[in-house]
């Protein structure tokens, strides 16, 4: 149920009976071998299973967030965080609005936790709203699949490389993690970080990423209930 | 040739023989019958014919633009013009830091005809930048088939009905075009468009609308040239 | 009825027989050889002739605008869009405050369009409000007469050379209209435009040029009825 | 020498031999029984009749400032503070592009110091400005005139009171001075202000008037030295 | 009673019997050869005082204000205009959710003036606020306090130098007060003021001090009355 | 060695022999019994004891940080997020101007989190700077102190609990951690945590207070080498 297959009227008709909808914050950053858009695609691809299960209505992803230590990789896109914090706003403000009430931000990149500062300020003055906020890779869910496998998640390894993520051929083996000495600009963290990857395996079976898709959709089939106690 | 399908190692080597950029602009705004999403998927549609025949790359579309007076339809998701003039900004300041310098602006969608303004502002910022800026239904090419054929193009009528944008039934027959009085507010609009449409025939043959689509590529292919006099 | 001429004494006493107001939105941008504040001075006198026939109050007019484009022509003074809708905004909002309710705004300048974003935006938050927007130059009235002449009305042109325009000597025939590739920078405009018309005629028979001023007051005259159907 | 009689070429051809620059900062707000335009008439008369004796130019002045204090007074239109500061820094930046360096701020009204702030943070960014700042009423000049004639200036009281100010009748007599207690609202300046004068003596002679402005008019002479010691 | 030795819960209990508030404005700015903290520092020790007195709640002093034009000398911590604007809203704002209605606002340095501006916005938009404002410098009492002493005022000479602002060896005698042309940037104002101190004599006997200290907190104590005539 | 018992020349002597500086970045929000400074006291202590055994300098502390969703407790103080970020810019840009190049910043308040992407912003605009970020709660060796006592740190318990943050009597025992549904507004966190605590144990003694201090010490000593392998 995504709003690109729907026009206004099939969205009145959803909240006659219903006022939940999720939105996927993504960015468009580097991620080593794998595609520009991983953190769109993999919140995303979440989101569909999610809606599929659940009919809760899906807006479109935000295709770009906070990388500007990336942004010496060509093909990173990225939005000052003030910019991002008010799109963020708008959408929620546009929606809440129509009706909407209960929202779920499946956010897909680190960088674009600041999101969250804002949203505490809209909670603040947009009475009865209610806020959920998940980012897959920072769940307990998703740590323990990495755990029980013995695997450090990290950006642009073995985590994130999901089939549908992959744009071509990705190395076997493993990376050694570099140094990461403070905050780094773009040139420091291009320097260190070479091929993109932040170090570890760089794929794993394909059996492993089924594991922790489907620990990460039983997470945001539970939030979906926005339950209070 | 669009992100989601590439690492940073191909907009990388892209870079070392070209540096044009499609950007499409879009809007999730009410559109009758059709889908939400119609000024992202027609100007998308356009956008990727381009670069199946030019190779020129494609960055992941913006789903959001300006309709404010189109927020009491529900699934309207409208940014400040503020926000929209940031982004933009952002997106292209990020793609020229990394060797991009000829951006053709696909808007699909007349509430983000600003964005031109703060685009004038970086023309005098980014030393060598060329930024053109194309509007679909605003070519006198779409005009001209539009005229050919006597019908006149309008929002949310048979103009924006491709078969790639209808999403349920759509009404047979003809509205009459509302009277709209000045600047209206989002309640004054739905109360005086009521179903979305601005008025005219809501569809026509689908030879029409392969006529109309080509006669836009075409546009864009001489726009790619990005000729100087 | 120019509010230099009264005191807020004669404001408040407007008030309580009327609810408009007029406000004229310029620039101060390089016209050729004609005034730098042509943007002003056209609607600016249209708006002292409506009020003069129909009593309605004019606000002091904003004599700057946005022409980034036009910076490397000196005495061109541009605000930045963000300064120019914040402007606009805070005397719509000051004059509501009051008890003013129907604004028309006379934009004279093609790069202020954006205003109107924010407009659609302020009459979703002020309750009651009507805003008519006018440009003169892009009205069906003016292009009609131009068209009647078979003259083709651009920036700096015989459109703009009214009397009261008029600061010097204004050069016979006509100029072959440049290239215009794209959002050009304030360089790349200079270039191309040299003496800062866009091109056509530079000045034709006053007769014509009373027949057009005619024409937009005739429109100024009935938008000023605010009428709602 | 003002914009609104030249064109661009007369300004370039300035630039040879000239690098000065004065603006009018006024605003639109209650003077009791003066005129709305008060604080842009006056620095206007003075940057006119200086213009006159040096041949230095002068910008389009700013009609607006900010007086959020006098906004329950119909007529009073007022800018955000953060709006008036970024318009007088963009017409700073603009005429320092072409050329201008030697810049006289006229302020005409005490709610506009805040723009000193921001001059300040713009003689860090552009190099070898000069930026010179006058408030006549704030002048040593100016109040020694006052003290003269053991009169006390405050606002719209006969300070302010010239023959081009006035816009009807003048009571006679002297009004005792309200209690300003701390930084008062709208609504209890209004209450405390009633007729908008902040007390004293309504009108004097006209040769007085004529001494003070010649009084500040030799200032800004002074001024438009720019003097380094 | 300072916020740091209290609990949220002894706030609650002051507003239960009180509603009034104490808020240093201060900078870290060069003052010669005083601390960096003078403008600090003095507001804050008038305002303990007053707060021993009278109990009235004393909010964290604010240690950062607007000082551009001594960026140049090191230790100067300058906040952007806009910056100082917003900080003393939020304060004020969330002071004013949780009941605080009577405002005093101590400020320690000229450069923040401009927050007066913002001030008056926010009393029309915060019913039944209160907002005082104190600048000790600049009252009549330190003032004549001065005068009686023949003693001229100025940054960083005699005035600031209290006991408790003096970090290190301060020069004898007297400074020729140099020439100030208008706004200067910070290169210029090092090169003007040299040490930094704007001129006069250095310091003075402790008596003298004890004496304007004295004279100040009457000030403050009279205002926290927040006598409405 | 804190700003505020030095002069600028004190500071210039400093920066000829180092170009490092401590910034602590606080809040000033409800810690249940404990001071509303908490969040200021901690880092400040911290880098006090930084300072004394290595020298480097401690700008003043911004006693002010992001908690909106504490709002509903009386003296809380809080930032909107958008201002906090322009308030840590515009220090480091001030320090970067007059020659510090490598910045720790203390953070004491999870709220504060996102300056984090604004110094990111920063590092691609201030060539050779170096940013550190610590916030001692979050730090690897606190956590482990609080492990081998088996404590669970949280807001306002045991954690926060040290002499100097006491300022009246703290509760004997343990508190049940309430349930956190999403991003709750202010009205809904004072319901759900009551006296303020996130719970756990209220405090311990202060010996294992002494063993987190020194770990987090260390951490900070360790940091400010600024070692980049």
């Amino acid at each position: 149920m995504r709003f690109e297959d729907l026009s206004w009227m099939d969205i009145e008709e959803y909240l006659k009976g219903d006022d939940r909808l999720m939105l996927v914050i993504g960015a468009c950053e580097q991620h080593g071998y794998l595609s520009l858009l991983c953190h769109v695609k993999i919140p995303l691809a979440l989101a569909d299973a999610a809606s599929q299960q659940t009919g809760v209505l899906l807006a479109p992803a935000l295709s770009f967030g906070c990388s500007p230590y990336f942004l010496d990789y060509p093909g990173t896109l990225s939005l000052r965080i003030s910019t991002l914090l008010d799109i963020v706003e708008d959408l929620v403000r546009s929606a809440y609005r129509q009706g909407f009430r209960r929202f779920l931000l499946l956010n897909g990149h680190g960088g674009n936790d600041p999101v969250r500062a804002r949203m505490y300020e809209l909670a603040n003055q947009l009475s009865g709203i209610q806020i959920g906020w998940y980012a897959w890779w920072q769940s307990h869910s998703v740590q323990d699949v990495a755990l029980a496998h013995t695997l450090k998640p990290s950006h642009a390894n073995w985590l994130e490389a999901f089939p549908f993520t992959r744009v071509g051929d990705i190395p076997q083996g493993e990376k050694a993690p570099p140094f990461v000495p403070g905050l780094m600009s773009a040139q420091e963290a291009r320097q260190a970080f070479g091929d993109g990857s932040f170090g570890g395996i760089y794929q794993v079976n394909d059996d492993i990423m089924e594991e922790l898709f489907r620990a990460s959709l039983a997470d945001i089939l539970q939030l979906l209930k926005f339950e209070k106690e």
